[in-house]
């Protein structure tokens, strides 16, 4: 299901469909993005949202995104089958594109529905196979421009997803349900360590300014401190280049990126400091010079405290134990979160796999977060 | 000087014209090989051959190669100017093409005149700029096919190339004349890391299987084990590619080349046996595999001893100290010498550089050295 394709389109319509016979109103905003209405007794107070969103990477699985927008989609149809009809609006929200397989931006369909792509020129964005925006909307008759609005969330909603974990967290612990606390920030540092690429035969080992050894013991070093720091952060060089890269040349620069994430931005930040100070050690040890040439960072978006307490006592009223915790990867709640009240349910994913084919949740588990999602819903739209 | 530029052949002329002006007679092989013949008292006898490679790499310094054809004439200038007539011939050649710049193989020049390269197509061999052999040997007037001889080397002649010695041993040691015991050998291993590739924010570290930090650690295993050989042999690894090399993804797979070199085939075993073992404990820590997909080994060349004898008699009867010690880059010497008796004389590369316009030898250490390469040239050429 990527965003905008024919199958993208099909799973809107049966959605859609889907909506208006369990008594749902429907539109599709101008990016994209499927919104069922599920009207309240008054329809003048702020609606209560949640779903998650509909597309998927390539080759990905059936849980990550569609699990959050069905599951409130299987809330209100049991209200509609109870005729039950909450004091509140409830908007099952279902976003398109948030994976960035389209345009390389993640969570696009959120930050447009927030405004944050206010302005911009959609013939500008164009996709890896060379479409442009504007062609891949006119295939959805979609024909409005998607960026002239500065925000269309509601005022003063809430806003809850349920989404996969994509990590082994809950897997481990056994536990159905997580409340996650915060979406981790990240923090990268872009690195360039520089040595002098010399002949790989004829300069003697204590003659040399490797680059490529000196960024071995950095990403060592950098490895060892997430590892000891029991989660609190992760840390992952990802990305390493070596120049000129042959097999008989000394490397003489390496570049590589140093990506932390954690809920904390004072533990991320007290990590990029005792690596800034292992630079000192490296650059003499090795003879080497390093830097940081640029650092770019996301803040972590903890998740809204009202909305946490709502959840964890839907939770206990159930008897459904459940787990706090961070998440590590991004999702569409973390830009929603910067406007209003936002909160996130977990559900295991078996061996924390995701981003495939073998991604997988088990029902029983789907079934307790469930309960825990309506019971919220149920209450946020109460009063 | 490229080999076949304008520049090149340019110099080359140059040369033939100095060693017509020296009594020598010139020939051009069919590759491009200049060969100047002093001729001796019994010109049916085997010559004694000395010289170097005339081709510089692009950008490169004034010593490299051409120091040891500039000797070797000056040498022959100085007998015929005392009328000093040899027993033996003695030809100074002039290698083309000994970088390897032109067609991504070294020593070609005397590759060709070995017969090493016997019936290749040479339009098969095309330049990185797109350019055939061919092309190139038109251009220089020569004609006739390069491949079509089993050998050109003179039977049971010897050869004696000076050379800068591109490392820093002589430097350091202040010694003016390196005597060489032996051509290092070369051992690669391509190694191919697997571990996972996987989510860089969501997949805890303790569940990591990340083959950049196994590779890192293996980068540095190799290198402190090399460096604590004291200059028994060098190790590098000089290219490395990540895979899929992406920030926010922990890398699945690493590619690496580690190289060996030493004058000792056991000294290179043993290292390898090292490195092997290594794998072991690497692979378990860090649960990756490791493998060596394919090996590439030249021999180590040790120089003849006989001539050594030679050399380091000359310089005690000129009472210029000398230092025995082994290349660790390769020369025309290294292919000649597996058809020939062959010998090298270094000359110190301040602080070891070469390829570079800074490459510099002192023209006191010059001396000396094509002192000892007379002499040594007179005595194998009186008998």
């Amino acid at each position: 299901r990527l965003s905008y394709s024919p199958e993208f389109q099909s799973a809107q319509a049966m959605l859609a469909e889907f909506m208006t016979s369990i008594g749902m109103t429907v539109t599709i905003d101008a990016i994209g993005n499927l919104i069922g209405t599920y009207p309240g007794r008054d329809n003048s107070l702020a609606p209560v949202c949640c779903g998650s969103h509909l597309d998927s990477v390539p080759n990905g699985g059936s849980f990550d995104g569609a699990l959050g927008i069905v599951t409130a989609l299987e809330c209100v149809r049991s209200w509609h089958a109870d005729n039950w009809q909450p004091l509140r609006p409830v908007k099952v929200i279902a976003f398109v594109e948030e994976e960035g397989s389209r345009f390389g931006s993640v969570c696009f369909g959120s930050r447009a529905m927030a405004g944050e792509l206010y302005g911009t020129d959609p013939d500008a964005l164009q996709s890896s196979e060379g479409h442009t925006l504007k062609e891949f909307l006119a295939d959805c008759q979609l024909d409005t421009h998607p960026f002239d609005k500065e925000t269309s969330l509601p005022t003063n909603a809430s806003f809850v997803e349920l989404h996969i974990e994509q990590g082994a967290a809950l897997a481990e612990s056994g536990c159905s349900v997580g409340v996650v606390t915060a979406i981790a920030g990240i923090k990268r540092l872009h690195v360039i360590i520089k040595g002098k690429a010399n002949h790989a035969g004829s300069t003697a080992m204590h003659r040399r300014q490797d680059a490529l050894v000196a960024a071995s013991s950095l990403v060592n070093f950098v490895y060892e401190n997430a590892l000891a720091a029991q989660e609190i952060y992760v840390a992952t060089v990802g990305k390493l280049e070596v120049f000129p890269n042959a097999e008989n040349v000394i490397p003489g620069e390496v570049r590589l990126t140093i990506e932390m994430r954690s809920a904390d931005t004072d533990v991320l930040e007290a990590a990029k400091e005792k690596i800034m100070r292992q630079y000192l050690q490296i650059s003499t040890e090795y003879k080497v010079t390093i830097e940081t040439a640029s650092e770019y960072n996301v803040a972590p978006m903890p998740m809204d405290k009202e909305l946490i307490k709502t959840i964890t006592e839907a939770s206990d009223g159930l008897g459904i134990e459940y787990q706090l915790l961070p998440s590590w990867a991004g999702h569409d709640a973390m830009i929603i979160g910067r406007y209003i009240p936002t909160a996130m349910i977990f559900v295991p994913s078996i061996n924390g796999i995701s981003h495939s084919p073998l991604e997988l949740s088990e029902w029983p588990a789907i079934e307790k977060a469930t309960q825990v999602l309506d019971s919220t819903l149920k209450t946020l739209a109460s009063k």
